[in-house]
């Protein structure tokens, strides 16, 4: 049956013929034969890949990408990068899939340039009001009992910020992409502070980074006794140095800010600090010119990542919309999508595992008629909360802020394919 | 409260000498403080990762992991090795943990080495026993319908291979580390046959790689409707060259050389064609010289990874085992593990989520006096199998195979810490 099948292009070129496969194309789930044209050389003729052997494992200790994946890198946007310290890149969301984030594309935002920490130097201390101020190695750290590994989303309170005035950025990328998924590997920050013991009136947390801006935020006692963790290593590999290497903290569902990198010192307190990272930025600015406190939660929030405007439609016919959908109180339930500007809506497949504080994936076939479309999505968590339109939290925000912004996005696909950002007003 | 604190050198000394910090070290779960010696400048000095700004985001659009972390990468064994295309290296498995294996880190097998191929000019062709001989390009398989999402193990069947005659290789990344466990995106293999109709008499599917070894492979029909998936991505972005860019099958649980890669054509037929590689090669020899036609199913099996030869013991007093378990059967349901050499057992701690047919990481946190010990885990999986071991794995398969070790693992971890591949007689 294959002996004299798929290896000479003459025998291939006989075979295809006879089953009128040549030129045929492809028919998918509508039914319908896509029609395409001359016969296809990809399956006519036997290509060089086939014909020689490629490289050995010696070749690549440490793999990377193929060099037709290129265009699948971070991204930043000039005039958002204050200097090369100060610095923003986004995650390349439209060309990912599933849930979990690959290393080499998580988002970076650093206060004072990546850090280039020894290990080997790394200390973590744990003072304030406790009974009993610790010191830890990294080697104290990984062996301490308790050890744990979960996924969770992070994302950049000004993730979407520069949207506040109206559509600015165009692609998911650069509107959505301060945001990733990883699996994180380290101990209960509980479990180190009841190491240390809590004093009675300890009821702040203050993580300080080892970089040059010793970055520091204040984190109440019931969060961080609550799930925030303590972590060396990010989707099973050690933490890259722009994550924070060899240590950070997590704190699920909150701010990204919050999760300080190269994590050197845990202060216990009876106070928030208002640290300047959480006075002078990442408060949000209201309409009438105060100021919220503390901004801790992302709320509910989605965006369709295909089509977008890096990804736009190529062809008519049967199309997979896809995009993500996370939740900082708890698990996505539901996502809506809609391709009329959110006047008819339809939910969408979530594929699973749907965790909560994490990326969910969702998907939602469908045939394109080559109309101009409105696309959105609208995600709704399980406590019951609603994505809400971008106008619907303007109303209640204003638009002096850049952060929080977790309105609906609106895609403008036109008849072309090609896809923009646009608002509906 | 934190003004005066951690900015400069000396009121950073000043307050570690005045909490007694300087030199304390850590106390751990066991509540013993483990003394260390002079006051630590680790802590006690401003490093210099503080005193200067890092590199901004422009310096890696596509991340890599710290300088600090070159030693976790594929390694191979020159015998093993017969040239360059036939090759094999090994997962470092030593050097991580959870459960998902980034794809730098994937082990590879190639039989004609890594086939760089076009994706623009790849096609997947469908034919034999089917109503309509489909070919697909990899758009056309991107706007399928029924995309999905899966965590699943790969293990060559090989795994191990070199132990059936006596313990040989000294790690873990070497006996077990012919396997990784990532995130697949792609098209359950069941749309795509049902898309092109099975005839009656199609009993079978022969996938078929694009490389210069055209790797085929004979898949039974009820595996290939049941959960078959064919790919083009895994944790998130597309599969790696050595993976089989740009796609390629997974069929879960299932011995690895079954997963073509290069995937160019699925043939469906009545009978399993006895290719190359399912006949002279990945069959069990047993010890009267008859062979086992195949043997498909990769049964449940652990290892510990920490300690390891690897990843020898470095102190006394508390201490993290990890490991890894899985069944090509099921999920796994409880890992023991034995320091004396399989007498006594403990149950470790599975961390979640425990997903069949995928890596399990095990935990068992203790406290090590010191004295030698001989280190196993033993893996139990959902339908009541037992990991054997080596001895019990000999007296059924003798010692003739390379193929399907799921023996149970010794390591000697000698009173320094220094840890070795043993076996019990």
């Amino acid at each position: 049956m294959s002996e004299n099948f798929g290896r000479s292009p003459l025998s291939r070129r006989g075979l295809l013929r006879s089953a009128g496969l040549a030129g045929a194309g492809v028919a998918l789930g509508s039914g319908q034969a896509l029609a395409q044209g001359a016969p296809d050389p990809a399956i006519t003729e036997i290509q060089d890949w086939n014909r020689y052997l490629g490289n050995g494992v010696d070749k690549a200790p440490y793999g990377k990408p193929s060099k037709h994946e290129a265009h699948v890198v971070r991204r930043n946007v000039a005039w958002l990068t204050a200097d090369t310290a100060s610095s923003i890149n986004f995650t390349p969301i439209h060309a990912l899939d599933g849930i979990v984030t690959p290393n080499g594309v998580c988002f970076e935002r650093h206060h004072a340039g990546v850090a280039e920490v020894d290990p080997a130097k790394h200390r973590l201390m744990i003072n304030g009001l406790v009974d009993k101020p610790l010191v830890f190695t990294m080697d104290d750290l990984k062996r301490f009992p308790g050890r744990v590994n979960k996924l969770y989303f992070l994302e950049c309170a000004a993730n979407g910020g520069m949207e506040w005035r109206g559509a600015q950025l165009n692609g998911c990328q650069f509107t959505h992409g301060m945001i990733h998924n990883v699996w994180y590997t380290g101990i209960p920050l509980k479990a180190l502070l009841d190491e240390a013991g809590l004093k009675t009136n300890a009821k702040w947390v203050m993580p300080e980074g080892a970089d040059a801006s010793a970055m520091t935020r204040s984190i109440p006692m019931e969060k961080a006794l609550k799930d925030c963790l303590v972590v060396w290593a990010m989707n099973g590999e050690a933490l890259r140095p722009e994550q924070g290497y060899p240590l950070r903290i997590v704190v699920p569902g909150w701010e990204g800010n919050m999760w300080v990198k190269w994590l050197r010192r845990l202060e216990v307190g009876d106070m928030p600090w208002h640290q300047r990272e959480e006075t002078s930025k990442y408060t949000d600015l209201f309409a009438d010119g105060r100021s919220r406190r503390f901004t801790w939660i992302m709320d509910a929030k989605s965006v369709v990542t295909n089509p977008s405007p890096q990804a736009p439609l190529k062809h008519k016919g049967p199309n997979v919309l896809t995009g993500l959908a996370w939740s900082g109180r708890g698990a996505i339930k539901r996502v809506d999508v809609s391709i009329d500007g959110g006047r008819n809506w339809t939910t969408a497949r979530l594929d699973g595992p749907v965790l909560p504080l994490s990326l969910t994936r969702f998907y939602l076939d469908f045939d394109w008629d080559g109309r101009e479309m409105m696309v959105q999505s609208r995600a709704m968590d399980d406590t019951g909360y609603v994505q809400p339109t971008k106008n619907e939290l303007r109303k209640v925000r204003g638009v002096n802020s850049i952060y929080h912004n977790n309105g609906i996005q609106t895609w403008l696909v036109r008849a072309n394919g090609e896809t923009e950002n646009v608002e509906i007003s």
